[in-house]
């Protein structure tokens, strides 16, 4: 980098210590899953809202505004006109945003989460109803801060997945339904239907086993650490980046696939290229990127016949004799679709079906035309129409996922996103290494980690989301390559 | 609280931002010892810097002077008060140090602390000298802003035994020496000398132990947690507050004393009124009186007859028959003086006279008495006149803390000062609770948290140190409780 200002530079490293604060409030996050006494939450809450209170002053501060206007970009070179581009994006996102309105926002999401998980154990939506009109009527205040006359949805999905729009996701899913739908048809139809693992499987064992999968894809145990959780997370990005897992005694593919997800997001973070640690480069540049390495490395990469062949293997010797004997068996039963209202549980086929009922809901309800009263029948209708099952309890249906009670709207299509992006980057991975299934079924995934490094993670910021899945494979992105590899491995194995 | 003005409230809602991110710190430094990925380090290290950054733009507002300038005292109660002297001295200390010397005194204090490391293991003083000849020269700096024409050591003195003076600690050193000095020469040249417990414990079983001592100490599991460190250590403040123990499979009570004197210093930050959370009252009040939580619970209780009977039963319970199956042989076992160069290893007799000959060499380092360049002369004479042993090597003499390399001047006499209030204290409670003996002989030890949280942990920061010991016993503070304890024990131990 040469000729550049100062006020570069003062931008930098302001921006750079607004960074270092973020990971922090990340270390607590991760801290508060895993470790932290239970009695300490509400002290917890006020030190949590004093060092977002500190983030959000620096990532607002007028000077940023004046640093900005004051540097010629013609001076920059690549990485910093990219950090302009990050600083910029998240200080006018921000700067349009009401002081008011942004903390009513926080007050409310944080009171929400508690509301929420009350209103789903007891499985009653009308007691949620009230808070998420709330909830629905800030972010569309929000929204119309942020859109500047534009489309609400899209100023929301920004947030998550820099340029993408609900037009173009809806494309997506137009493009992805009929061929799933006919896909999980043929196979709940079949006539061979594959065997279910059954027994009990040691909680440590499993979380051994978990440490040994989470190394064999390449996870960097001296910059990170796998702990359990309620929920699975990664946390952190660079030189800490941890990852948790749980365990269930009669369900070992829940902590192993749940490890092997994480361990895609972790990759991610730990081979951006170090010289972007602590700039506005040194993360993951969108969810849907971000999806995407946790899903081909649990989907692509972990539920792979070759790979299941080698955690066939390994299962019998920890666990001793496994009910499903077979390995081309095991495969099957990794892969095996199963009828279920949760989005979490749902099998790869299943998955993105999930998902654009959320996103249809979530645009109407944003839009207005679906009102929060009636989201619980509209949940339900679409539900029983797109799976054939009523839903029979509100914590099976519109009141299982956490999102929208924090605020999350423009969230949940970055999943299926994800997936098309993993789909995309197998279809290149293999044509690069003609011999990965050697090392998969030798339980060497590692190489894999190495070529995603090369192709994707060690960019970060650098490009923007599309952009760099695009780079990565030389192709255009599209829905093909996930169908058809989708219709192969499932043909395959419900001998269709 | 009554007729506050606008002043004191924004004065303190500010300053309890920055407590809650001073927490932050506090539990980054646990994670640091416990939790954090080896490969982290130098992440770490920017996010600390970071925070610390944002703490310390945060206590040296110019706002904070102009709040406090505006704040009309007489209208405020005594919690008022409180917190105007603790926000007022921490104000001026922090704004007489020029900003350029704060700055140099953090860079070089955090790189000398690896520099002292690495001297210790090879045994190199030469190497170490021009770090702490750089160390001492910028505390002399320090001191002199502080001072204000008066006396260096105090002003550094203050900052972690607030209102004392070298003067006084002088005099407590000279008040305890020749009676600490006689005792000592007669337990080692007694007839009758205590066993040595000897054998090999199960580090899990230590572990298990350790944590059912912590909690027959009061210790609240609930807002805390015990956790291996290299150093025994304890963090944080109310709600959270956490601590850590060591093992060595030889050496048991390493790991039950280790425990119990950090559930000592556990038990006061837990105790602390609730209404004070976050509040500069918060926290405690002075190391000396912290010391003395800490050194009442490990040694005036947790080595007490009554108490190592029980430990005794337990132990045996646990790990099967001692070497030493007497329990009146085991409380002189565990009480038992070493000859010995290392002060954490001290046993109660001969630890203040380690302290004392630190307390005097730093004091004449400050003052230019002393060149840091013979420094490893002076401690190695010193050593062998105090302890009759020649010391062989720098980690064994000079080297052996890590205290001056990172800057701690005037911190060594509050190790004493606390020993010398556990004594006062100790002769107030035993006095109150006739019965303790009955209670530690059957493990139940909660009831002195009761006693001790009443007259001095649930305080916080509300009095003046000494203050705060004087209340708790009715009495001007004094070394004769302590010496009359100790004499009182170790006679009898030792059958003088």
């Amino acid at each position: 980098m040469k000729d550049v200002s100062n006020a570069y530079e003062a931008l930098i490293a302001h921006d750079r210590e607004t960074q270092a604060l973020a990971q922090i409030a990340g270390r607590l996050g991760w801290d508060q899953e895993t470790m932290m006494p239970r009695g300490a939450a509400p002290q917890r809450a006020e030190e949590m809202g004093a060092l977002e209170h500190v983030i959000h002053a620096r990532r607002t501060d007028p000077r940023v505004g004046e640093w900005l206007a004051a540097i010629d970009e013609s001076t920059l070179d690549q990485v910093g006109r990219a950090h302009l581009r990050h600083i910029r994006r998240s200080f006018e996102r921000k700067t349009r945003i009401p002081a008011a309105l942004a903390g009513e926002l926080a007050r409310v999401t944080s009171e929400a989460q508690g509301q929420w998980a009350e209103a789903r154990a007891a499985d009653d939506f009308q007691a949620f109803k009230p808070v998420l009109e709330n909830i629905l009527s800030l972010k569309r205040e929000e929204a119309e801060a942020l859109a500047d006359g534009g489309d609400l949805y899209d100023a929301l999905l920004d947030d998550y997945e820099p340029g993408a729009t609900g037009a173009e996701l809806q494309a997506m899913f137009d493009a992805l339904r009929p061929r799933l739908v006919a896909l999980r048809d043929a196979c709940m139809g079949a006539a061979h239907q594959p065997e279910t693992l059954t027994g009990q499987f040691d909680p440590q064992k499993q979380m051994r086993l978990a440490r040994e999968l989470a190394r064999a894809f390449g996870y960097d145990m001296s910059h990170g650490r796998l702990d359990k959780a309620v929920h699975p997370f990664s946390s952190g990005s660079g030189l800490d980046v941890r990852i948790t897992t749980r365990t269930s005694e009669d369900d070992p593919f829940n902590c192993f696939y749940s490890t092997i997800h994480e361990v895609g997001h972790a990759c991610y973070e730990q081979n951006i290229d170090r010289a972007y640690l602590m700039s506005p480069l040194g993360q993951g540049v969108s969810m849907g990127v971000h999806e995407s390495q946790s899903r081909i490395y649990e989907n692509q990469l972990g539920r792979s016949a070759a790979f299941t062949g080698w955690l066939h293997g390994r299962m019998t010797e920890v666990f001793g004799p496994l009910s499903v004997a077979d390995s081309q068996d095991f495969f099957g039963a990794v892969n095996k679709l199963h009828p279920g209202y949760i989005r979490t549980e749902a099998d790869e086929v299943q998955y993105n079906l999930h998902v654009m009922l959320r996103f249809d809901l979530e645009r109407q309800m944003l839009s207005g035309d679906l009102a929060v009263a009636d989201l619980e029948e509209a949940w339900n209708t679409r539900f029983e129409a797109d799976f054939g099952v009523a839903v029979d309890k509100p914590s099976n249906g519109c009141l299982q996922d956490v999102h929208w009670s924090v605020g999350l709207i423009g969230y949940f299509p970055t999943y299926s996103l994800g997936n098309v992006y993993a789909g995309c980057l197998n279809e290149a991975l293999r044509a690069d290494m003609p011999d990965l299934d050697d090392k998969l079924v030798a339980g060497e995934a590692a190489a894999v980690t190495t070529w995603l490094s090369d192709k994707v993670q060690r960019h970060g910021g650098l490009y923007e989301p599309k952009q760099v899945i695009e780079q990565a494979t030389g192709k255009q992105v599209s829905v093909e390559p996930l169908l058809d590899y989708l219709e192969a491995k499932f043909g395959a194995i419900y001998r269709l």
